[in-house]
């Protein structure tokens, strides 16, 4: 079992993905169903096409979910696709340690996930939804956002 | 070994997924190598572009099949594609039971696969060859052949 | 001018297709721009993946407007993405004449917008947004609600 | 008016590209509509993947045929996809000149396209069908037979 | 005849997109086509998969080019691929105004090319084959690199 | 332990495949970690489109290297990109027993690498830098050097 906090730089093999592929489904459904899939716990879900027999152009689902939450998975994806088998696989996930901080804009402040790896940060990534939002409320481009926001970021060392 | 005849709901361990990254063959050659590939037992065969070193546009081949199909396939994979290579992953399968109905269309009855999950229908494909076939015998759109096999089907409750 | 009300069989050649390559964007950024772009008025924005020299994958970002709005639309490019250039191509679309109508499921009406060709019904295509809405008020699959929809419709002839 | 024969070096300025955007159709019926294209008389088909609103994969159908072609591939884009629009794009086509040739192979003989520029050989393709056809009748890989070919041809000056 | 000089904002009309679709290529010889491309004067040379008849995964190559190159970029387009045609299609590109700053990392100085809009920055990149040198010499991330020259510019007002 | 030198028909089991998303990430960055993953000694490094929540174009990152490359591959995938995890999947190689032999073209002879099945020579690869490097030095089409390589070789039998 995987005693580690999630915010510790850990190994977890608590984890699997599953992966249908879909030829007879339209598009319009497939962004419904990912709406459905991260509101019942999956970590990430993500579409690739590909192209199956007699000219198909199709899409390859596939979905990163802890072990608890499978059986929840393989519900939505045969209740709400047209799959008839749903594949799964064994994996091993290396996470960093994450911490949060804070930059300050001339706007405001926005958090920012650091990504630590044997004590030092290697990943700095600017909260998506708080930069949207000052760029929305003050009117300004979303990379603006950004800029200042690594302005405002003492540089690594 | 997996008891279960196939058109029951089960957990199918006895499957591969066989993977081969192509960055040196024409694409016209491997239309007919899907072709084989399913000729010889694949339960499914499908490509996805990739882009490898070198600024290379390349095709990721990836197939299912059981277990005892291994050889069979790994053999196509090396006389008709260019790899010096095949990958195995493990993986696991679960597989919805199976029953095939009838629809009425006033063009003549289709088949429809069910899917049934704890008990409950949760999947219904018209066959696609049935339909085409229909289709073209009176010169009809294939949409126009689906909607009356849906009209005709009683809906889920 | 086109001077046809939008919802009739016509042929409109206001339109202009844009295009920038991006190699050097988030993606997440990608999710941004495409919903500024269609509160601007662009008609359909689409993302396709491309590979670019030194082994870059890329997007290609296409959209389609009226000549009306090119000037909005090249101001959002130019300020929200990263691009120095921005590509048009003259086109010309016909499009169907649009009518709506209404389908009665067991959770209550959907709007139908129905396509027609020459005075013909050729499409039939029910409301994403309303269909989603009865799924999730009652806690059904959205494919189930379609099939209704499909089942309450007559057959065209 | 092109005036020319379609197997000489020419431009062709009679030629349109038509395009639309699917998001709401299963690929099962894109191969069908596919073949049904190409029997009407395109040049060419064929599917893109590209990412719409609202999460969707979707497919951008394009195809090449003449003009006197518009109507009939307009019907059946109407007929048998879920679109409501296509647009139009003019363009202009350089072709080569074109000569068909015999290569011998020990299995026997294959057509070889030739292209010509400006007077020399730039092109030598075997026909697909040819070559597909004498690999399933002696059951050798298709690769040795297009190799057999290049082996018999005399090499380019 | 286009006589801006290129650095300064304005409408190009002396352009013209190139395409071909390739369906029995190696990926490996587009490598090289790309860079020979590039080598004899193309703007942009890209990508795209797509899926033509017969199963085959193929690739769409497109070009972007002045007026002036188009022998050139036809000669090697029918030299070294296979394809019988090229396609043409005529665009208009809207170039911002350039200007090349300097930004200073504690690595050294790295130059920064700026977009203008209606006399306003909107765009600025760091030039990446500096950014990579300097990665490389001083052996740190390249990001680490982008995030120095972020951190030394002025944000814009 | 997999004792068999790499140039022999085995199975290696002493491989992994590694994987990241990333939406967050300016392809031109992608170009730059693909040089250095393949200098730290992956087997193989390709990337995917995908297409992540939020309607955002993504790309997947895979690698394969062996077990003894784990930390190195790693340790590149955090510093150089966007990732806060890192997935592995364990998995085994079928190997061809490889072996070098000459072609001579009136350019001078070629490598080319030969793939053997149980004895049976199944794939002849010319090496594609010696091909660029003849191409380039007597200025003729890259296909042309292949083919040459092929019409030098001898017919499998």
């Amino acid at each position: 079992m995987n005693s580690h906090p999630p915010n510790h730089e850990h190994i977890d093999d608590q984890m699997v993905k599953m992966e249908v592929n879909l030829d007879n489904i339209p598009g319009e459904w497939l962004g419904y169903v990912m709406d459905l899939l991260f509101e019942a716990g999956a970590n990430d879900v993500f579409y690739t096409p590909i192209y199956m027999k007699k000219n198909r152009p199709a899409i390859l689902l596939q979905l990163l979910c802890s072990l608890e939450n499978v059986t929840k998975m393989k519900d939505i994806l045969f209740k709400e696709t047209t799959t008839l088998g749903v594949r799964f696989y064994p994996l091993t996930v290396h996470r960093l340690e994450r911490v949060f901080i804070k930059a300050d804009t001339k706007w405001g402040p926005i958090t920012v996930k650091e990504g630590i790896l044997n004590g030092q940060v290697v990943q700095r990534a600017p909260e998506y939804e708080e930069c949207k939002n000052l760029a929305q409320l003050h009117d300004i481009p979303l990379k603006q956002v950004y800029e200042q926001v690594w302005k405002s970021l003492d540089t690594k060392e």
